[in-house]
């Protein structure tokens, strides 16, 4: 059994170097021009009927997603900054609107889909616009302009950014309902040998825990919720290697995973019931055989890939069944600290799998950053001292702080550059659509 | 006061000669073509996202309508008679089946609007196949067979025929949810100078009744809810003769319309409150001015203009308002058989007004075919000795034989030559969306 | 096939006596203490906590029953007609109008369960009130004064009738949902020999129609919905000399009557589906025996007894099963007239069966008033000239004309002396707790 | 400012004794009929109708918590202990059960409301029937029988007790939806000089913090759920000296507070806009006064009392509105560990003001154990090493643990002996029919 350092909560952390390029204009609108350019090479699979549906109230249209990371900036920075400044459309500053209250009334979350116009064509033209304006802003701007500018376009990128990952799990679930099974893109991910394989034996990693450092601490770019950074004591504990896999929870499920309410939350076996699950969101079994509806099409179920789509709820049920618990964000953050250094390449949206993958050779904690979200016991709370930012910027995090829980890692669908130790994801228990996995914990008894 | 013949019931009536070409292949398919067309022609304006949008249970997207009325020819006309018969794409059997249980089973209808694909342009593709495979058919078919295909064709038709009309309903309420509120095309419908005008006086026409005969008694087309022909005992009645106009329900408002219970049927009181129902479905009020969404945009109220989207139960209650009442649709039926000679030319689609225009000159019973469909007194059920065909195609009418009231003449979204003065039309009496009016009726005591 | 005369149409009726003693203030009180104490009678076998219960919107408690029929003497009486009349108690007021706007705010409806208070023995409190301040005000009462009373006393009489045979049809409900199965009273309805039997063959009786009267013509009381008398025109038909039983619902139920969609109006399959109907409303089956659920507790299904508990909807599946119709409520009416004369005595509340019991010996149109109440063809809709009474009263009615079926008869919950051929009952198409049964129809063709 | 001990980690703490007359047969037997005399006296002012009500899904019928409690004895102790056990009524069995799937199907929740039998006088022989038996049990046990009826009897103690608090908060929510205003009992909650009073100044104590331990630490009993005893890192931080009062709560309203979405999490504003929040639960302005019902009528608002019937949501909007926070459930049992030795009586149910009331003089914190449940900032999750008992006891406490949030203290419906610094109470964050209000805190950043 592996073990942590004694503590690391004296251990002084040089500093991650901001991204160089980001200190100057040029800098920043290269990484502006790499930013919205991926988002465009995502949707441009999508026809304009693709991008156009609202196939439930928790998923956004692609050309939703393409306009309101658009306004993002038209809002944040152009109308703050421009001189003269005037919207694009005077309607698209409430179309486009996701959830900042103090920027004004906006349009009803579920009748995104309702919306034809502007269509997918007329998005790309609002998205020219204001790359052009924000363009020419940088570009006119003085150092103390530049100043102002920077954290603001900094927050953009990386909203723009989950975008991109929703993005995908949103078309995702739109054509997940399509009796054509149609097909997004990307290469499938292959088990070891090409095809589908079993999973290899599951093992533990222990950390001795003791008063532990947690939250953000370089000067690097993060979100407010991983702020401040503080202590919490953490006894001795374990992870699991790996993610669990689809073998595995086929076993759960052939003992009766679903059927028996002792393994389940109150909430969960409520859901259970309510709305039938009997396995994960995109299973469906044909003639015997499990398949999972993924970006490239319908799969048979690869054994030793990790299980994914399944709730809180489900990940909590599992690991009861297994004798073990979902890790707590601390223990995760703590843990992922000291093994990131060992991590290998993590399947991210650049690899196009878009697809969690099998675990590769043991060694470390695998899986850590990609392949799946993994659910914590945690539920989403402010850090000790948590302060949101001044102005509308504030209601990015603080206000969802309510019903959620926590997760952590990263997926197969996010974009490179956009994981980190700190980074805190958060989804309600019940959810199933993000790409979702478990990874096991067990020990931290006092 | 105008009065009726003594009676119509022994009135030999000329048999309409049914359309000659539909006797021969050439005009069968002449007829065809002409149908098909038109629906393309109406869906041209329509972006591929337009016509994606479900912005309710009730509406379909357009390219589902392009998609369903051909999945029609090819269910009752290509599966029973092309030899060597297969499916265009099976998947479409089940997705572009709107109704029939006999045909297997259908796509869920609240959900067509998440299916993006098949997109607009496949939907181009199907249809240009299933008519190259019809075209084939016709054209090899010998006299016996020509036979058996002429009534499905003609139901083809005007089932097509009756999907236009809806199409226009449908998109006319998806782009109504747009704040950028966008135009679908046409000639906006002018007052009786050009822009608004004043109504004319409302006169009325008066008939004798007696025991009448209802329903269709030519050789030519109808559908099977206007069968059989029967005998109705109808006292002497009277009908206005134009239907009620903006400017009218403007006073309805003005003394409470729609806030005195005493008026209304107690299912529409409570649609009253629990929707908050202040004004006909498409009036907005800004600055004091109303205006209505209209398939040409967002224009100033007309008060000359027959009001028009309103359900069953505002028409009922402004009638009590009034003093008045509906009229029953035998009594319809009968006042249009006598009126229909001296009608003038009808607002249907083709003069693409796509909007009710105030009433012509007085003389008889103006708006009768054409401007708004007008809601009757009376449900929708099945005439004495009603049969439905047998098979599917039974399925067309009678089974939503339920909850309905039937509307008489027809609408300025009306496909010409798709009305006479025995067609049934029915929906919801809390329908709003559809294009409907009121004409009012009174006498009728024994 | 017994044969109805030419034409009733000139038939000259005498009319029957007002029952005399409503002439007298004598008379109007004994009738009222009479209908009072039916109310009474019927209350006495349930708890204060059975009297409470308000199992689902459509069922109202029972101590809300006996408060709303004494809250409608004491409003359209004496709030009328009483000197220096003040309400009870303010709020009842308020909490015990059913649906009067004109009276004002009233409670909502499905809240009627929520309200502990008055309890059931306050109620008795507050009926033993009004009936003594009515007593006094009948009794100080000129001849001028009693003769508006009259009208307003037999409405009341009449009114409360209603809610005895409502008391009952709720109150089974309430129990119906306890685990426990408790009973309410009454004597079971005994098979021809004093258990289970089976059904006799089916007779017709036929009519020749022709132009018939419709509505109320005497002087005795009847609501407003009988009126006025009018002709109508009908084509010779048959009606069935009993209502279907149990055993022929059970041979429905075999040939898959609630799987097989073609049978049913669409509303009715949608409602099939959503709810899962597979039998009539209290059946269950327990060891692969049918039981049902009746007032006098859980007992084995009798296949000779009429089914009963059925919707409209299944009342038409059911007879398109058959290859028959639901008669018309003018054919109903028409042929109750012709034979009222030879019914037996009817099986209404008085026998306190409670529940409907097998037709007796054939010989003309059995289990015509009692049993159960017949669905109809008919919507409910107003007869032609039909007014409803001006003010609060006038609610009473008209109002509910929209979207209701109506039902003749009277069944075995019915008081005696509420039955007649002109009566309109009316519920929606859906609605499974009243007490209501089938009657097969045919012919009718022009 | 007070400052807490250095630290009470290493703090040795008397183990309480266990209350000594639960060691012996007699003892327990007292302290049985004590609890359970209790009930039925909480109970005694109820009518049999005010017992069978259930105002919406979270309230259960008073005569249901009356039977629950005494299956909770009948299915833990007798059916396990007693020899030739037989239940008292099979279906009670189903009919008690609340949400032990262990220990069968049960009957479902918001249906509670629509068993009108067993009746209120029933409930009462079925406690009587256990009572006897369970007394007949003890009094027979051997020394060694003993020891197992003990724990089970003391959790049915604690689970009575729970039930007598929500008996009290679900009738008041009964009578506070009957518009007859009726009065519960209990003597009014008096201000300071009888009447309606101001709020004294807030003061504020400050602890350190540090690594202290929270959870049980003695024999006593305590939940499964105050287990493990643990350590947690705590900075530094402070509590208001008392509860937050109507007073300042009416400034909060007075500064928009139910208005300004930037206060609020995001599923809080939901609920505001939703639900029409404008207040706290049972406040209603009546001629510009503002009143609250209360269990012994609606009364005039007393500024100085505490604040209640608010939800978690409320709370923490106020709290981000004064610039505070909430204390997290670990600084409120750290701090209340310390300050309990100075807390004068708690205001609880034994006073019978079943109201919270104004805080008496300054000096420590007041109204730490009583008044009102004080809502936590932290969610209700598992102790590190919780684990939950073996068999259908474990369902007690574990499986709530999700989408909930912890409150502290205890409240004036909260019986006596039923309060501890470790007790941890949950609700979801909407709750409002719960007896809860608000403490804030400050401090905390590391």
């Amino acid at each position: 059994m592996r073990t942590a350092p004694e503590t690391d909560l004296a251990a002084p952390e040089p500093a991650p170097e901001p991204a160089p390029d980001l200190e100057t204009a040029e800098g920043l609108l290269a990484r502006y021009d790499e930013v919205r350019g991926y988002t465009e090479l995502l949707a441009a699979p999508l026809s304009p009927e693709d991008q156009t549906v609202q196939s439930m109230p928790d998923v956004s249209p692609t050309k939703w997603h393409r306009a309101h990371v658009t306004w993002f900036f038209e809002t944040f920075l152009l109308a703050e900054h421009e001189s003269g400044f005037a919207p694009f459309q005077d309607q698209y500053w409430f179309l486009f609107n996701s959830y900042y209250e103090a920027v004004g009334p906006r349009y009803s979350r579920p009748l995104r889909g309702v919306i034809s116009r502007p269509g997918a064509h007329d998005v790309g033209l609002y998205r020219r616009n204001v790359d052009d304006r924000l363009r020419d802003l940088v570009a006119r701007s003085d150092d103390g302009t530049l100043a102002k500018l920077r954290p603001l376009m900094e927050l953009g990128f990386h909203h723009e950014q989950q975008h991109q990952e929703l993005l995908l799990m949103d078309i995702k679930h739109v054509l997940s309902l399509n009796p054509l099974q149609p097909v997004y893109a990307g290469r499938p991910a292959p088990g070891p040998a090409g095809g589908p394989g079993e999973p290899d034996p599951l093992g533990w990693v222990g950390f001795e825990g003791g008063l532990v450092e947690i939250g953000h601490r370089s000067e690097a770019f993060c979100f407010d919720n991983e702020l401040p950074l503080h202590q919490q004591w953490l006894p001795p504990y374990r992870l699991a290697d790996r993610l669990v896999t689809n073998g595995e929870w086929l076993a759960f499920i052939a003992d009766g995973g679903y059927r028996r309410p002792e393994l389940w939350l109150s909430d969960g076996w409520a859901r259970v019931q309510a709305e039938g699950w009997e396995a994960p969101f995109y299973w469906r079994e044909t003639d015997g055989v499990w398949h999972e509806h993924t970006l490239h099409g319908t799969v048979v179920l690869d054994p030793a890939a990790p299980v994914c789509h399944v709730s809180h709820y489900e990940a909590d049920a599992y690991a009861t069944w297994a004798g073990k618990r979902l890790p707590t964000e601390a223990e995760w953050e703590h843990a992922a600290r000291i093994a990131e250094a060992d991590a290998g390449p993590a399947n991210l949206a650049d690899l196009e799998t878009f697809h969690p993958r099998p675990a590769g050779a043991p060694g470390s904690l695998r899986q850590l950053f990609g392949d799946c979200w993994e659910w914590t016991a945690s539920a989403y709370l402010p850090y000790p001292g948590f302060r949101p930012a001044a102005g509308a910027i504030g209601e990015y995090n603080g206000k969802f702080m309510s019903n959620q829980m926590v997760l952590r890692g990263g997926c197969a669908l996010t974009p490179p550059g956009h994981t980190r130790a700190t980074y805190r994801n958060f989804f309600p228990p019940g959810a199933r659509w993000p790409l979702t996995g478990v990874r096991l914990a067990d020990g931290g008894a006092a």
